[in-house]
């Protein structure tokens, strides 16, 4: 059984406890925080406030803001197991070197509000030696069998396509969901849209799927649209339309 | 049983077509292209190259590109039943005042490789008068439940925020491809995690579901982001993060 102590209860810290406590391969021995713990299914976990009080365990599991990551590192004692960092976009050489380093990155957005479903979310791991790595294989096999091997540099590239899918992608539902407000229509008329924009890239590349005015270069249908749109929305949206175009023709 | 004539065979209109063959409610008299129609589901449907061959129909449905919208349906004779367009972006007053005019517009995005659902496809109409509206509601009826009255101005506000969700959405894919193109990763990381973003707006208003370094003002790991991107591709990062950041603090 596989021995793991999580630093930090944020957002991915809480979830992160709750499947760790769940699963049969894995004893969760303490949770490092200054937050109160009230959730029922971590009663069995020891909560600890300081990293003097750290219990010797095979992995040390920092699910803290990227910007603390090297501080906060660097205030561990000296430990036997190895510490992994849970951040996307940041190096595992950020990790102090006093202990053994290693990245375990599970790429997904976490609310609190919603449960994620572990068996579907790749979990991106990388350490400097193979029995490190081997570790933090076993931990991620034991709560999804999606498990990737990921440098730090290419974990950039990857976290960078998430926040331009997810964050950005999220910020056009708003926009649009502005631009249904305006007119009282239902957000839900988007979604069979979305769906199908989403699932048409398992069939084919995005670049050969793009429809729409940019592509056509209806020049008309985009001074309409830009006329719907505010000052810094207008740029977006030719910016948007702009490199839609230099795809498209590179693309020929 | 209503009898409906089609003008044009695009990309929408040979979608249209089968859906119209196939259905017992409906009975496809002519399609009007100057195109070979190539298809075997269509072998029943006469093809005419010239308005003056029209026969007489309930309605006449004009999935054409945008720009001609007008002019064609200036080259229409005088026909005792309903004139509709297709599109998202185009004013029910662009068709010719000759005709009774309607408008059916189904917000999908059509690819010639696959074939719509239609059950799950709103199809927004609009006419002049209750009874072609009620013709048009029943055809829509016929292919799809969803089917709502929608405006010539609602529908701008509909079609720009379609363009938003499915166009630039469907580019920041495009982008997030090369991205891990660059990394050596597969495209197929990054799939529950759009689709998470996609689920996440049926729970909560994509305003509150937003996260990521824009939002937290993490600057560092935009710089690192802004270093892995092009030139044009810089401006939108930096439009979006402020983009993002406004609506957040707006929100609070």
């Amino acid at each position: 059984m596989m021995r793991v102590v999580l630093i930090g209860y944020g957002n991915l810290g809480k979830h992160l406890a709750q499947a760790l406590a769940a699963n049969e391969q894995v004893s969760l021995l303490q949770i490092c925080t200054s937050q109160v713990i009230g959730d029922s299914q971590l009663q069995g976990v020891e909560r600890i406030q300081q990293p003097d009080q750290l219990k010797p365990a095979d992995l040390y599991l920092m699910a803290i803001a990227d910007d603390h990551i090297a501080s906060r590192s660097q205030a561990l004692p000296n430990l036997d197991g190895l510490v992994a960092h849970c951040s996307g976009s940041t190096n595992i050489q950020a990790l102090c070197s006093n202990n053994r380093a290693g990245v375990f990155y599970p790429l997904q957005t976490f609310s609190k509000k919603s449960s994620p479903i572990w068996e579907e979310i790749p979990i991106c791991i990388e350490a400097t030696n193979r029995a490190d790595l081997h570790l933090l294989q076993q931990l991620a096999l034991a709560i999804s069998p999606k498990v990737f091997n990921v440098s730090s540099e290419q974990r950039l590239h990857l976290h960078l396509a998430a926040v331009l899918v997810n964050n950005f992608g999220n910020h056009l539902m708003h926009m649009a969901q502005e631009q249904l407000g305006q007119a009282q229509l239902s957000y839900q008329l988007l979604l069979p849209l979305m769906q199908e924009t989403l699932d048409k890239i398992k069939r084919m590349p995005p670049v050969q799927a793009q429809t729409g005015p940019a592509v056509r270069g209806d020049k008309k249908t985009m001074e309409q649209h830009l006329a719907l749109l505010q000052a810094e929305e207008k740029e977006l949206y030719s910016l948007f339309s702009k490199l839609i175009k230099q795809s498209h023709d590179h693309e020929l």
